[in-house]
């Protein structure tokens, strides 16, 4: 999880993995949520980079919210980079569907 | 849960749930499950009414493959009926995949 660390307030930077490194079951889990599909759905419609991890309409807390964007970084679903006090997000949606073709179509289209 | 019940020692016959009916978030998290991934890997690479419950390679006890075929179920992947004293299986593929196409090809294809 992403902590406070010195440098002008500015947090670790966020870790990302590789779609090409992710199981399957780990995939799978990472969508088998509400709150991370609802997240998936809303960034799916949004231009890269346009939303901070604030805007989405998910009724979880802070803390429980950084666990779901870590987990969808760890499917290789997200990317995130820090602009200035705001931690910005796009779908990595060319690469998961190369990854495993089909499912974000699955999870998109109903 | 099936449960034994008079009429011979017959247990309840299993309740099954039609693949047309089941949401994506169900059969995304009846699948995201090391122990139903390899029940449905197995299940795929038999005939169907092959396989009784008992038969399958899964590292977890009678009650819970009980309630892991159940979850199966309720996502219409798979189909049961007792034959005697063994509950055979078949794995729902045509229906399944007319209703979330390519997510059986994705789970079986490693």
């Amino acid at each position: 999880m992403p902590n406070e660390s010195g440098g002008g307030g500015h947090r670790a930077a966020p870790v990302h993995t590789d779609p090409a490194e992710v199981s399957v079951l780990t995939a799978l889990s990472a969508v088998a949520d509400p709150v991370r599909l609802q997240l998936i759905r809303e960034l799916a419609g949004s231009d890269d980079w346009s939303r901070s991890c604030g805007s989405f309409d998910v009724p979880v807390g802070k803390a429980a919210l950084s666990h779901h964007f870590s987990v969808l970084r760890g499917a290789g679903l997200v990317e995130q980079r820090d602009q200035g006090p705001r931690r910005v997000n796009r779908l990595r949606r060319e690469e998961f569907e190369a990854r495993f073709p089909g499912l974000l179509d699955l999870l998109l289209r109903e």
